[in-house]
């Protein structure tokens, strides 16, 4: 079932991404497109090369991380697939425990009888910025 | 051609963006799949109402607008679509020109026989954060 190896992709994604694996990260994404990703706050990266040089200097910069992904949706169909949702990640900053909740989707394409990332794109939620009542619990498509 | 036409949807969608139509933007977003949103810097909205209500307050709150989009990468087949930007926002601010520029990502589904938005993702380039240097020019796949 499409979905759920979309799912599966997606937890592989964030577990490279918890772990700090680059090695398994870089395998992780698609080849045969021009891939992007944006982190937060950060300007938009485009090509594999400077996409992984740029996990690279996440994983570098980041000492034990936790990554909990919530309010997942996963739109797909036989090639193409994106999932929205919120990462709650949990770091240690001078040896205090800190949370910070982002928003984000990434996308995947169907390459090699696999599902690849194709861009991911995470935020901050800001401080002061208006609330919006979302709509009923998330459902998986 | 379906790259072509998910460009004209996006058109559409920056055009009613920066006319604030909401009617019209109210028109362009999917109705058969949960639709969700996140504005910069904001919490995920999800479902339709929830995301037009935001809309509104963003429109509400803006007094003149230009968008121009850069950057912009289309990935699609018959019935999924993202497209991977950048907004370059024109307001005033007090009389004077404000310029913004944002990380984007929009996604589409085919619905009714047209390209209908499901997720739009704008986010803030924040100051101090690592710069990566992109690959080559954009291509429209």
């Amino acid at each position: 079932m499409s979905a759920e190896e979309v799912r599966i992709a997606h937890e592989r994604f964030y577990d490279a991404f918890q772990k700090l694996d680059f090695e398994r990260m870089s395998q992780l994404w698609a080849k045969d497109i021009e891939v992007s990703c944006v982190h937060p706050g950060w300007d938009l990266i485009t090509g594999y090369d400077a996409v992984m040089q740029g996990w690279r200097m996440i994983f570098e910069g980041t000492g034990e991380l936790r990554v909990r992904v919530d309010e997942l949706r996963v739109i797909c169909n036989e090639g193409l697939a994106w999932v929205v949702c919120k990462e709650v990640l949990f770091t240690t900053v001078q040896g205090m425990p800190v949370e910070n909740v982002l928003t984000a989707i990434n996308t995947f394409v169907r390459e090699n009888d696999e599902w690849r990332v194709a861009h991911h794109h995470a935020a901050p939620i800001l401080a002061g910025r208006p609330k919006v009542e979302s709509g009923p619990e998330p459902v998986l498509h």
